[in-house]
């Protein structure tokens, strides 16, 4: 639940445009890969410094910059000066407790994306900012731990295969937010097959653990919502033809992109909805099995109670009490036991509950 | 619940726009039927490869390819290079998961349409995908597989009846869109009755049984409104006039069908309400049931605890119990036990427990 | 609940447009009514066949043409033909399943209406559908049975009172709707009186028919709001000034008719919230119900328990047990139960239990 | 309950504008008050017949006539007459169940708004329809019954305290819309102290009282939220300029007067909110209740049912019972109780049952 | 509670735009403070009377006045007069229950926030209303009371830090709503923290204070939402350039301001359904808690009293009891007692109860 709103609090007093970093601090050096390409030639290279990406700056090729780990923030300020983006978009990069969002500058992009993956072994869901900033002919993506979740792509960009090498920088984008997007099925598949095991657990052995779980899977489907969400706004407004930056050939990809987005939020809703059938199957399989308790307490308290008082009275030790010394008395009574017994049986399947 | 998100995992990683068919493959050959009518002739065939059907492309009359089968993508890409098709409306037609949605494009329009059917034998929802591409001329349907919903339609053109052989291409595309929405009526009828079968049960015999067909049902509503409300902004935008392939001649038709759609989206609303309602008459017959349960058990254990008790008493054995030994004890204590139970049922009387 | 959705089965399958009336099929003759006035003279008649209806047609005078009955399609085909009608809306006519509409077409306009009665043997809503076609001094009015509704309206035309005469025939379309939903005051007025009297009942006696008939009040609810919110839109479209059939005349009377229908959707919600207010007050009920159950069991076990206990312990035959053999061991016993007794009704008030 | 819809049926099939009064009919004469009043000068007079007042309409000073009772219409009739007001409007007047509205007409303003007030004695809102027409210079309030609610503001007008007098007559009807409003703030306070005098019963004695309690104030809050959010839209089409009848000079009075229409429509549902707040508390009040009685009965009946059963053993009466007839017997017997006992009382500690 | 809607009652029938102020009156003179910087010079004092600022008034510099306390109405009048601001701008800043909101007059702009704090001794929130006056080179700030939360900001102006000194008024104005903003990030940690620890408290031990707190926090939620979301309207408006106080330079801080808000808000949001959540868990524990202490009583009960009754009919005193007389009479009955018992238990393991 912690992931939900990160740690501002040591931000409160600081000016506007402050570089503080809010996520964990990592102790490794900040790692920067940079790919250049355009529809003959590709160069694919780990750089020392932010520093060595600079000339490619005005080179006609595309230029992807990746840095990886967020807690350098001298690198930030090299990146600030060289590009001349405003303070408020490098600080935005850091807090990595940002809604998705788009921000169009005069002459650059803002987008910040939310990385989301399942981790099997805990069944958590992780999460990760991407932040992308797009210039002319240039692309910075700030991710906050090293990881391969862009490799595919980068190898398609080196095979040459696709569109990906003759298109331009805004293709470039629109395939990094794709891969993002298409992580999100992933996610939730694996959030669909936690729905199915419950919903078939649920039947069987309402055991109370399934409540923490439904409970975590909401919650879980929360957090997506809050993440992915806003991307619909991000991706209607891109559509909607709002941002200069996109060229026209790459809009049907956009629009793809979109349909996409509103798939999941659509599927995130429907999850909700049968997590929340669930939950009503388990709270009713519960009050059905505290029916069936009261039921068998309630027959068998029915039938022996009455029973034990007839017993009780002939327990009795009177002086006078004359059917104790009746030959008949005992089988009468017994017999008396057996109607009272018998009575309450059918009294019982009347009422359907034998 | 496995049909509410399709399997994209294996798509991820792929460049945008590859033809992966998503759905379950089938090893039958792809079947491809095609019609070809003007107000004077007709034609019907099944021909054997995608080719035989690209001469009609230029012909003045209405050709309508069908397709049944998706799992052969050299037809798709095929029918790409032919007609001049964005690759990605191709990877929507094999991408089985779509949500309902027209796409305008500068020379054809794409729909994906839900074709939904209720399964007498497994009383389940069956869904199947129909993609349908609409050029100047020429309508080509995608179904998942083989089946004979078109074919009241097929025959009504041949026969020349009605308009449909008048009208254009454009009708057809409605009338293909109507035998669709048509069945959804269908669907809503059996799930109307499962309703009322339910809605008599549940006063009946409250069956825990009922919990899991409730659940079911609210499922299948959910279902079909994932697979139907995109429908109503997909005709919304037609009737507004935003999509100019319809001549003016089909508007009323296409606004009647709005209607349908609008009508079918008020059911399953209603039907939704109507099933919550279901639910909470099951939960209220759930508890009463168990407060009689419970009365039941309250009305004999407080009459004859007590009871026993008394019996208890004169079961001790102590020497000096004087009342043991007078002639009116038993007699006595029988009657105080009568005036016991006597008082316990007029208080329940009054408490209306009885 | 038969009424949400009607069968339109039957259809599916045929050509759009095709004349099949869905409603129950009656034997009778349907019944034509004609009324006929200006200013000056009226004229009202029952006609034998929609023929002798036509000459009225080019007249200056008002006609309303009033058709009681929709199972003889042979008299829509005719009135499709003199007066230009396109054939949906006279499937929409038959269609008695429709939803409250407005349809503008060039030189004619089309309403459908719903009327809507309560009857008081079975307690039960009833619905008719009222559709109403007006050309420019023309009224048609469809109804699916013979019924006396619009009678005052009739004796107002004909004793010339009010502006009835005076007025054009938008004037008179205005007065038809107006008199259907001044009875949807009524039916509401009968379903407030329902829900007062359930209102009083539940805090007196909460049987458990109470609970369906509070179900049974909130589908009458459901099918309320069902088939008049639409009649929001279609009056709200009206009063935009956005269909050109009603002069500015008209205009304040049906500013006054959309102001009913927002009056009454508005207490069909606040009636809703009540009825939700009234299951909640009997769930309460029925749960202090079960408390007290529980508690009156509770307290009677939990005296005699312990003292059956003790009347069992000095019940069993050891024989060396020194207690029976004292004079005050019987007298000691049963102090020491009005002891414990004693204790359990002191801890039972300090619970709040008595 | 009754005020939530009034008697409409009375009106089913009279002419639409008919002049009937459905609100409860007094005997005593309407009471006709004027107040005229200029910079200079003002006036203020009870008046025996409307026709008094005709005289003010064409002077330059403000007028404002305030009707008491709306039970004789000839006093409404002449006022249509003399001032040229359509029916509806006067029919709008009489019909005490209207929402509130504004109108606009050619040459005056017509506005409907609610007067409510919290009857100490009965506890229970009172509700009163406040009519206002105003043309050029002339306020026309119809109000149900006696009333002093505007006592203040005529005593500021005479006084010529502020800016009444000084400013024209849309100040004038300003003011006295602020007065209503004001009114609304007294009534919310009155329920704040209700749901506060709830909030601390509920934790201590949860009477089913409570229930019936918190159901009213709901249904306050339904009764205030029905006649009181559609001024806000009356406010917002006033502040947005649509209404022509108001001077810029008084538009900053209409805006702080629309917050706080808005102020009050947020506190009306967040009341909402926190009545649904105590009704959960009550609720889960009682399920804490009914678990603790349980567990009362429960540890009673487990701890001593097991040693019912042993005593009951040793008061069987077979001839062959050795351990009756050791002298170690009944001790080590009163000890395996202990010790049952005892056991149990640590089974309840382990469950925190005590 | 108490703080959800302020006492207005000693307000109404007074004429609108009176000067009374609602909140707690204190006896401390108010306190006024003086800051005044341009790029290069500032200043700062502490001023005795208001008239001391006035002289600032026309200076080019950047005046900003901050007032801490409302019950000195003079000084408003003084201010009113000097500054020519409408009265009811100053009767909104004495009212302090109005909602955050933005109101542009020709030459000035008046906005309201809502500070809030979260109070650690008594874990409530506190709140303070602050209104702001912005006019050419001008802010007048009021606040409640005295209170430390601009110092940080004050520092860097003095320190000339940052772009504080550099830009313009409407950039103090961000600056001071932005300190505002971050102080709320502080405080829904605090509320995250809560619903952390009542999260885990939830599953170990529910008791009933969990309640108590639960609904405390649901309270605070509704209560920050209240005083928080309007807050989104006043910078959407600010940020869609309809206020024209603000220079382009400033926007994107206002923007990223806007990007916060709408952060808090859904957080806001959120953590409600988290604390949903939680309840939902509270109750199923409860009910879970029930069922256990059923079942516990059911099995002890079910398994001893048909023993007790077997044991009861042997203890009969019937002179003809066959069995008893038996040598294996005893050790028969105790074997069969033992077969019930051990059957009953095979029952309830089967009905996995154990």
């Amino acid at each position: 639940m912690a992931d939900i709103i990160k740690d501002q609090s040591q931000k409160v007093g600081l000016k506007p445009g402050s570089y503080v970093f809010i996520g964990e601090r990592k102790e490794d050096k900040v790692q920067i890969n940079l790919l250049d390409y355009d529809e003959k030639n590709h160069e694919f290279c780990t750089i020392e410094s932010i520093e060595e990406a600079f000339p490619y700056k005005n080179r006609k090729s595309v230029s992807w910059i990746n840095i990886y780990g967020l807690h350098d923030t001298s690198i930030l300020e090299k990146i600030e000066k060289q590009f001349d983006i405003h303070p408020l978009v490098l600080e935005d990069v850091l807090n990595t407790g940002q809604r998705p969002k788009i921000e169009v500058y005069d002459d650059y992009l803002f987008i910040v994306l939310k990385m989301i993956s399942f981790d099997e072994e805990t069944s958590e869901l992780k999460i990760e900012q991407i932040s992308l900033i797009m210039r002319e002919n240039f692309v910075i993506c700030f991710q906050e731990r090293l990881g391969d979740i862009f490799n595919p792509l980068r190898k398609r960009i080196k095979e040459g295969k696709g569109r990906a090498r003759k298109n331009g920088v805004d293709y470039l984008l629109y395939a990094m937010m794709d891969v993002i997007v298409d992580n999100y099925f992933l996610v939730l598949e694996k959030l669909g097959d936690q729905i199915e095991t419950l919903d078939e657990e649920v039947l069987e052995n309402a055991s109370s653990d399934i409540v923490r779980r439904i409970n975590e899977l909401k919650r879980n489907f929360l957090f997506l919502r809050k993440n992915i969400w806003p991307l619909r706004e991000v991706l209607s407004s891109i559509t909607r033809d709002e941002v200069p930056n996109f060229r026209q050939e790459t809009m049907p990809f956009l629009r793809d992109l979109y349909d996409h987005i509103i798939q999941i939020a659509d599927t995130i809703e429907t999850y909700r909805d049968l997590t929340g059938g669930i939950m009503d199957m388990y709270m009713t399989q519960m009050s059905n099995r505290m029916n069936e308790v009261m039921k068998v307490l309630t027959i068998i308290a029915t039938i022996f109670i009455p029973l034990t008082f007839i017993a009780g009275i002939y327990g009795m030790n009177f002086d006078v009490m004359p059917e104790l010394h009746q030959d008949w008395g005992y089988p009468l009574v017994l017999f008396i036991m057996a109607i009272v017994a018998f009575g309450m049986v059918i009294f019982f399947r009347r009422k359907q509950w034998l």
